[in-house]
């Protein structure tokens, strides 16, 4: 079996027509949905693309591999997918974004050379690398803001695209007089950006991954990992004006939100983006662009699954669809992600297995409590594997996928880090201080922040559009105790016993006393005679 | 200044006449409290040789650094004093024990060669290796329990002691009738054991060292690592007969101890080396031999104190005296260490800082609640470097010797993993399960098990002896409940975000928007016209 992971960046949970969106209409996902499960209650383990993806990959929560913010680098030696698979005997490539940051020093203290298998390895979190492009080609008076080559701007030019960075240019910037209208802009994400469709990132990189497929051989797992429907908020005709205004929602918002806010979502209300989501212009401008990327995803989904039809895959490649975290669109006078409503923390996850015993549960929603770390384990026994569960945190999906019903989790969690981040500074913090968890056990979603604050608590049962801050009183101390001591239980939980599996452990019990360590005998008549031959005889003397 | 580290093994914390003891004599440990500060409550953070010494060495909690019992790999990659310490322009080299297990499948994926400058580091726990001995040269039907190279046992050898195994049969035997009388049998340890005196392993270990200083240059911390007076128990004359049955005191114990015992607690009780010394005969034969060992190593303290000052070393030379954990020599039922009674998880510790600035606190005490994580920072200031707190979990303990009350920690904690011995087979218990936590903030003691056991609780203040568990009522429910939350909050500490320090994260704040990072314009007003010069201008034409 091979897998096409395919991970979207910052595709909310309802944005697509098999979750319930009223007017965008995905038929490619629709269809994957209709072969495999969707899980409705999918949760990523940090709402900020570098922490979550890294949690992915490692199948392990954020506190575990530290890789707590974009460009906190994933420490040298942290076990990925890739290490799993091929282990299991699977290829594991990446075509597209990671967000990786290389733990350069770590490396260069091991004396691992960035070009050698082993150092990319750890480089590129434990992917080969087919195409690594994370899709953002800012640059400003300090430079790019990522300094690494971009393949997608090496394409551009080689199709004739001018200048120094045509990312920037022509696929996240439309025209206006004449002039440049850069996508960074909200006011131009109703222009068509000035490219090709077929060369704008998302065909692109579909592309990239038809060339892979082709040429590949053996178990593969493939990390299709596209930039979109990830800000800069412009999109190609025809999808620039497939949308309008009247397919913009109503912002789900309310103004209890803001009367004794918890001090961390106050600031983030404030915040520069923020503000700019809580004008009716830039949403009525924004969410259509937006909406327009992922029709423009789902069609070259639609490519993607033709083409493994029409070349007989389709029978032996295991099929995911899911998103690095959500974004708020103005939804909780938010924009952007970084905290923990349902719009920022759930994300699609649809799978589509190819094996027989998954036959009974196509076409199903599963809602059961998953992770993105529970990808990892689901790949490992895909490819026929053992899941190493002293470092594997998640829990493989196959029972679900083949419509078993597991013991499961009670609750997930996930983190955020805003350390680096201006709330930090507003609200005077040590970086360190600066973190916050989120236990939901299906019903209740309980925020810790760290700090001294007081903790924010939900109830998505009463109130699904969690507006309704049930912290802000002590009428629910017993839920918020019960939360508490699930976060508690997690802050105990086995994460960095990553040498020694359990199987290791119960084969090294007893081993010590046929190699003569006795600690507690007192003539020896305590244990066999064998044990204690090499201790009897005559004692020799000694030396002169 | 260089650092004498100097670590006993399984040395209790009042087995020293300058903490109390009533028979034993040790002029030269008090003569190193007399120069300098014995810290009267420090706790090893896992009362087992090698999970204790890995906390001791990466200055990180068990649970941080995942080396979790012995044999348990210290995960490749992971930071110790030897790595922050050469940071700061200090060398560190290993002279004797440290119960070491290189993570041998991590290197190798790591590509790291054991023979290397860097993979031998890393097989070492970060030393410079000047003598390994671990010391526990244990030989049974199946073999060494410790496959490497002995260099105790190579120097017996070289000094004309014959056999396979001079460790077990001169040093670590006595004769009878002309028969070994094997060290590891109780009924033989008030006898000389069969080696002069000066081959013994600690006037051995201690030559080693004298040789090291001799050559050393440049600032070091030399890290002398005594296998004494860990068993056997067996001294050479004439530290064979110094104390006898007159010099043991009653076990501290009690009846109610075995009533409604704590599960865990009770199976420990029972265990083999338990059950040992609740023998009267075994006490008074193993005491006084254990205590005989201890006085062997003050004497060669003394030796070392000798040259030091006659060499005039004195005053370049930090002196730090410790011990991995303590041994309950029958105390509370027990025998060994593997629980958090003060006689198994608090330590000796004496540390003389020849500082001027420590001038003022030579021959005090000091009782603030100190770990031995506190070590390596501690080592790192007196190096002149900066503490690396993002990795480092201890504190230094610089203020302390230097006379100034600071801002401490409120709770101690210490970890056991009891995974792959017998009680956890006994007990039923997976290995993941298998956990012990103890909080205590110096009044009360709190154990916390794993696998759905209630707690144990003591008050150190009404019960010194921690005889009466009171856990075993529900009268101490907010006790209980304060110190579940130091455990929580423990729990959430920020222990793996290690690649990027408190430091880095200020200094990263609010690059992005000078690398064109900008998903909050409306129309561009909102930044300075230089961050997006480089998004305007006459739109490119794209290629036809």
């Amino acid at each position: 079996m091979n897998i096409l992971y395919i991970m979207y960046d910052q595709l909310r949970f309802d944005y697509l027509s098999c979750a319930g969106h009223p007017h965008l209409h995905t038929p490619n996902f629709d269809r994957v949905a209709a072969m495999g499960v969707r899980f409705s209650n999918a949760y990523i383990q940090s709402p900020i693309c570098g922490s979550s993806r890294m949690s992915s990959y490692t199948g392990r929560y954020v506190s575990s591999h530290g890789a707590a913010w974009n460009g906190y680098p994933l420490r040298v030696g942290e076990l990925t997918m890739g290490d799993h698979l091929r282990k299991a005997g699977m290829a594991c490539w990446l075509i597209g974004k990671t967000h990786m940051k290389a733990d350069a020093e770590g490396m260069a203290r091991l004396g691992l050379a960035p070009d050698s298998v082993i150092g990319a390895r750890q480089a590129e979190c434990g992917f080969d690398v087919w195409i690594r492009d994370d899709g953002l080609w800012g640059y400003g008076p300090d430079g790019f803001y990522d300094e690494k080559r971009s393949p997608y701007n090496e394409y551009l030019k080689a199709q004739g695209y001018e200048g120094e960075n045509p990312w920037a240019d022509f696929a996240n910037a439309g025209v206006t007089d004449g002039q440049i209208a850069s996508g960074w802009m909200f006011q131009n994400a109703d222009k068509p950006a000035n490219i090709r469709e077929e060369h704008s990132e998302t065909p692109w990189l579909t592309d990239r991954t038809i060339d892979f497929i082709e040429q590949a051989e053996g178990p593969w797992c493939a990390h299709v990992s596209y930039i979109k429907p990830h800000w800069p908020f412009i999109v190609p005709a025809p999808y620039h004006d497939m949308y309008g205004e009247n397919h913009v929602p109503a912002p789900l918002r309310h103004d209890v939100e803001r009367e004794d806010a918890h001090p961390v979502f106050g600031a983030y209300m404030q915040n520069a983006i923020s503000s700019a989501f809580q004008r009716d212009e830039v949403r009525q401008k924004v969410i259509p662009a937006y909406m327009g990327l992922i029709k423009q995803c789902d069609d070259q989904l639609g490519r993607l699954l033709d083409y493994l039809e029409q070349t007989d895959r389709m029978k032996e490649t295991m099929i995911v669809l899911t998103s690095d975290h959500g974004d708020y669109l103005g939804d909780h006078w938010m924009g952007e992600k970084e905290l923990f409503h349902e719009q920022s923390v759930k994300v699609p996850l649809i799978v589509y297995d190819p094996r027989r015993q998954a036959d009974a549960t196509r076409g199903t929603v599963c809602d059961a409590l998953v992770e993105s770390i529970d990808l990892a384990p689901t790949f490992v026994e895909a490819a026929g594997g053992k899941v190493a569960d002293h470092i594997l945190e998640g829990r493989a999906l196959t029972p679900w996928l083949h419509g078993e019903t597991p013991d499961w989790r009670s609750y997930a969690i996930s983190e955020y880090d805003f350390s680096a981040t201006s709330v930090c500074v507003k609200l005077g913090l040590e970086p360190r201080d600066a973190r916050l968890f989120m236990v939901f056990d299906g019903r209740f979603k309980l925020i810790h922040a760290e700090g001294g604050f007081r903790p924010m608590l939900f109830d998505l049962e009463t109130d699904p559009e969690e507006f309704h801050d049930l912290a802000k009183t002590d009428a629910h101390q017993a839920e918020i105790d019960r939360l508490y001591g699930y976060l508690a239980q997690w802050g105990r939980r086995l994460s960095q016993r990553v040498t020694k599996s359990e199987d290791d452990i119960k084969a090294m019990r007893g081993k010590s006393g046929r190699r003569g360590i006795l600690p507690f005998l007192y003539d020896g008549s305590e244990v066999p005679e064998e044990w204690i031959q090499k201790y009897v005889g005559p004692a020799p003397k000694w030396p002169d």
